[in-house]
Parts: C-alpha cells; structure tokens; sequence
C-alpha cells in the first residue's frame, strides 16, 4: 500500500546473519513485494564505510554474510569489523580478531550492532555488542557501530531516498533501535505493537 | 632461603588453568621446595566464598580446573564462575554460562581476575577478564572479581599465615597485579625485575 502510494520506502534491519539476498528471500515468501535495492542493512553500509576511508577488514561474522563483503580488499588487514557470528565466536576466532586489533598502530573496530541477545526457539543467544564490548575491553579502543540506532545508520537510507529527516518517518517495533534512532537524526517515529513489542 | 629464616611463605598466583597440584609440580620440577597448602590461587579462594554464601556454581573454566570444585554442590546453581577457560570459551559455553545468570533473580558473576591477555609461545591469548566483560554487558551486572590484585585474595592469605599487613611484605614482577594489590591492602610490596617486567 505504501509502494501504490508512490512514497519512497526503505526497509532498515539490523539482520547480520545473512546476506541482504537470503533476507529479501525470506521477505518475498512472506508476500512483500521488495528488492535488495530496498533494503539499508549494516553490512553494505559498513562496506561504503570501509571503502570511503580506505580500510581492509579482518571479518569476524557470520559465514553466511561474508559475501557482501566480496568487492573489499582484506589482505593485511587495517580494521576489523564484527557481525552476529554466532558459533564463529569461537576462542580461536575471538583471540585472532584480538591480535589484528593490538598489532595496529590505530586499531579500529567496527561493530555491526550492540544489541546484547536475541531469542531463538531454542534459547536466548548472545549478540555481537557482547564480544564489541570483549573486544573493546582488551584493546582498549571504543568501537564505531553501524546499524539502528546509529544515526549515520538513518542517514545513509535517507541519503538513498533523497530524503530530508524531517520529511521521513520510520515505522518499527523496537522503541530504542527503531523509534528512538530515528527520533535521533530528526525524523518522526511510529511504534507498532507486533513483533517484539510488550505492553507493560 | 626464605623459609630457612623461619619468615612465614605464601606463593600468590593468578593461575586458573589448572589445579594448585599442578601448580606446585611445575615450580618443584623448576626446583622449589614447596607444597599446596603454601598456595593461595583464586579458585580455592573462590570456593571459601561459596561455601560461606551457599553458592552453587555453575562453571565457565578450564578443563584442569574442575577439580579444585570437587566438594561443592553444584545442581541448580545460582551463581557462575568464570576463569581462564580458553578453549572452553566457545559461543555454545558462554551462552549457556550467560542463560544461567539472566536467570537469575539475584545474578552474581565470580571472575578468578579481570586480566585482558597474556602471552603463550604461540602469540597473544585473551584472559579471563574479556569475558568477563561481555557477561557483564549481556546481564549488566557486575562481577565480583577473586584473584589478584583484589583485595580480599590478599587478605585471605595473610589470614592463611595469620599475620598482619603490615607485618608482611609482597614480591612480584606485576606493578598492578603484585606490588598495587598488595599496597591498596597495606602491604609493602617489592617488585622484581625479571618475568614480565620491562624497563621502560
């Protein structure tokens, strides 16, 4: 209804697991008619990111995702950029994440999220912020997170619309991700009470 | 020589990768003429404290280490323990480490230290204190810390030896761990110049 309106529309997920593809995939079995062109996700966003200032990444996320990441150069690595990795948040995996991070003159972490954990139908399971903040605490270094509810998040889809803030507005379950980022960069926000909302 | 000069003894060790007996075997392989009961390491002082609180733990540490937990009851835990688990450390444990302690209605986190990383011949390790970290940030709680340069592990050696700080005196290569725990107690402290230490 929003598209037969002719009003632009992005769809903003902080989806890590996969890759943009699998999500408009997922989306499309659903019946929502969307393309990947749609959707603002923090990996490609990390990718204009990591371009834009020249930056190599050593990958710490899921196998799933490393595809969006295929046009970078990774070799010797200047950066390193943490996704939801799930079970790649092994021992090994984490301490060679570390040793790039420490060896760099000027370490910069990337972190695509902080969200604490989410449920799956088989328990709650840490998510990324958990092992930005490992890691931020070993090399003492603050990471620079992309995705809701990090503004430049919100910018980066407007500036694919060639939208103002004030002229936009984002429609989302999660008051701090979705509302309150958004309110945070200058657009309107609405709630919706599905998802992962809980009255109180 | 020390211990010829009747002064009392006791080794302060932040080693949790494995048991005091296995401790003690090394340092005899290298020479030392010393037994158990003159080591004070975090687990064991851990375990005072758990008895004292009624504490069930649920463990996040070494394999080596378990054994030092022999006499504790450890069904339906109300608390977790984390050590240096290294491998252990992987996405699977601390989950399941982390769905303990978000269950809980009191959550309390034990560390045995807060270190960040050492080093092995193989390169740099993350320690204990990474991980504790990413708990903390996942529950938001904060974690009482055993071991070096904590207070109490100090304390609990010198009433071990029953002797006053004051009447005591710490030797160590750590200027935080060593030499600043000791002090904050009222210890004096003498730091030496070989392990780790580096001139600056």
């Amino acid at each position: 209804r929003i598209k037969a309106s002719g009003l632009k529309l992005r769809f903003c997920t902080n989806e890590t697991q996969s890759t943009r593809g699998k999500f408009v995939e997922k989306l499309q079995r659903l019946g929502f008619n969307i393309s990947v062109n749609e959707v603002t996700a923090p990996a490609p966003a990390a990718c204009r990111i990591l371009k834009e200032r020249n930056l190599r990444p050593h990958l710490l996320v899921h196998d799933d995702l490393v595809p969006e990441f295929d046009q970078l150069d990774k070799a010797n690595p200047n950066c390193v950029v943490i996704g939801d990795a799930a079970d790649n948040f092994s021992y090994k995996n984490l301490n060679e994440a570390f040793r790039v991070l420490i060896g760099l003159e000027n370490p910069i972490l990337i972190s695509l999220g902080r969200g604490c954990y989410y449920k799956e139908t088989d328990g709650l399971k840490l998510d990324v912020g958990v092992y930005m903040k490992a890691l931020e605490y070993a090399c003492d270094v603050q990471a620079e997170v992309v995705g809701k509810p990090a503004k430049m998040f919100f910018q980066s889809a407007l500036a694919e619309m060639e939208v103002e803030p004030q002229q936009a507005i984002m429609i989302g379950d999660d008051i701090v991700n979705d509302v309150g980022g958004a309110q945070q960069c200058g657009m309107r926000a609405l709630q919706v009470r599905t998802g992962k909302y809980r009255s109180v």
